[in-house]
């Protein structure tokens, strides 16, 4: 039996990248399959198309209808949200601890901790001491990690991992990629898994 | 038991609102609802947010990306589906068709059939010669329907509630509204029924 890959592209800004995570991790998947998470930058993408913000910002009725549209979706999948009172919030720190995180495996669990912090408990995860804080409280070696989150070997990675993501013709996050096949949006994780042949347990 | 009301939003030049046309009327609802279909004009809505072109137009990996999207949509829920060698095709034409129909049983029928013609037979419905060749092949009376969708009444009924729309925040299509509350793409079909508290029978 051949093993399914799905990546997962996120970035710690992107509002609907928070329940997205959230219901890969808490999906009940089977089969042999591999998720590969893949933190990037969107404003690298966002520039190339135009934007110096992000769109929810420069497009107000979208952005008015995104605040809703998330917390019906929070709601719905349980996952607790409050709008955070800055946004987008710099994901840059946090997608370093990320990318230096990579092959580990908190990865998953830091992902969703610094998801929380932004968009259900309001703290501003483009501080240092944040991603900090979230580090320690998962138990995590805080000082070790952050410090090989910031050599330059880490920020080269996720720089062409950002790279990467535009060459793949993605344009907004969360993405998810199986082979060259592109889905966008928390609303295409179940047609990814699908088209990957990723069955999920009835829950 | 209340009666449920969705209003139903949609443009003839839309991409997703085909599948969201083709999926709402056949889909077996329960209970006493009452769906509003309401042609509206996505030109002023897309004026207003500064562009003159559809935005899979001018951001072209959004575009690239929401063609194999709508490909992969229409072959899920067994649509037929051909890329139009023309995009967007206007729907003025087909839209005040559309008003002019309203109160009328074909409307839903007349909808499916516009919108197989552009994005499944590549047929320019822009031309007032195509449109009345649909109405004629549901055997409706052609030359009659077309008089009735260039008068001004019928005309100053679509300029208003193209104002409704972007007054109720709509920014896009398709969108689906309950009461105050705004639902936009065709996947979020779902959760308009769900919150417009309309069952659906299971399939």
């Amino acid at each position: 039996m051949e093993t399914s890959t799905i990546r997962f592209w996120f970035e710690f800004a992107s509002t609907y990248s928070y329940p997205a995570a959230a219901r890969l991790q808490s999906m009940a998947l089977k089969g042999p399959y591999t998720i590969t998470w893949t933190p990037f930058l969107l404003g690298p993408i966002f520039a190339a198309q135009g934007w110096q913000d992000s769109p929810f910002n420069l497009f107000e009725a979208k952005g008015r209808y995104m605040w809703r549209d998330l917390e019906r979706i929070c709601a719905h999948s349980q996952l607790p949200f409050r709008r955070p009172s800055q946004f987008p919030r710099n994901g840059l720190k946090a997608a370093r601890v990320a990318t230096a995180g990579l092959a580990q495996p908190w990865l998953p669990e830091f992902v969703a901790a610094v998801y929380r912090a932004n968009f259900a408990e309001d703290r501003d995860i483009g501080r240092a001491e944040v991603v900090g804080e979230i580090l320690s409280d998962l138990d995590l070696d805080a000082a070790g990690i952050t410090e090989s989150a910031e050599t330059p070997a880490t920020k080269d990675l996720l720089r062409r991992n950002t790279e990467q993501a535009g060459q793949h013709g993605i344009f907004g996050a969360p993405s998810f990629s199986v082979g060259e096949e592109l889905f966008w949006g928390n609303d295409r994780l179940e047609a990814a898994l699908r088209f990957a042949g990723i069955q999920t347990e009835p829950s």
